[in-house]
């Protein structure tokens, strides 16, 4: 769960314009729109999809090591070399 | 435009499929679900936009500088030099 | 500093790669070795940077919040929020 | 082989750079530097690789598909949808 209501909001945000991006091009597509501008809109949802990665790994990283106390207490029961392990498994997909 | 009717379903199939990740995706944040599922959900749907750039970047390269009759006559009007550029402006963006 | 002995001995040798991938790719342009294959090299070793990245990265989270002792100890001066932006920081330059 | 002696410089010096900054980072590893500069350190090294690969991948696309009379002349004999292929090969490595 994203750290905050506020960061609920903007990820939720973000996800909207995601739909519209994604929904744009497919008629774009459909019309027979050039491949240039094809592939920019492509890159720009890529971009969307990146900046939402960033947030909710911020959100993630402070949830599970930072210093706000209500996540110092949830985590207790957490065991953080598994919750490293399981991050890294997922930013490996970053990293290829 | 793709560079087949084929192509064109092909992306219309992927882009569908991109909409519906951001769908699910938006109601996993609504609902709470943990960031680490989250992450790896956001990776596929960048994946997703990846495989999509992939196919139309392809299309694109046959249909600017491929063998295939239609297209070769399509493009004795433009220039190579500058269709080039373009596309690199947008490469670029996946190379920083 | 990595986290062991064996994970700095692990850096130092993927570091000794990389050198030596970017020397043989130095010759290979002065040798006019053709695009084609400059192009696959240079991807093999940008992919080599990223496995060094996410090397160095896992060592990292686990010397920041993993559970090894000698790790606790040495953090506890330190502010883990501050910590986590200056990650982000690094991480977001992937995340474009 | 990149398009032009100046393209050729240009790689050449770029590949000492990447060295040097590899070299860097052996050296910085081996002191025992902190991670979070051994990071920022990867990603400039990485940064470097991508804008070598935009470089090298620029110069492929002019020779190829360009229309300088050189290039032309030279690529009468190649067939494009092979060269096409092999190049989508390589940038889906930086697509995944």
């Amino acid at each position: 769960m994203p750290y905050s209501p506020e960061d609920k909001k903007r990820a939720v945000m973000r996800l909207r314009r995601i739909k519209g991006q994604a929904a744009a091009l497919e008629r774009a597509v459909e019309e027979g729109t050039d491949c240039k501008s094809l592939l920019q809109q492509i890159a720009a949802l890529r971009g969307a999809a990146n900046g939402l990665m960033a947030e909710v790994l911020d959100s993630h990283l402070r949830e599970l090591f930072g210093s706000a106390k209500e996540t110092v207490a949830v985590r207790e029961a957490r065991d953080p070399d598994e919750e490293i392990e399981a991050l890294m498994k997922t930013l490996r997909t970053y990293l290829k």
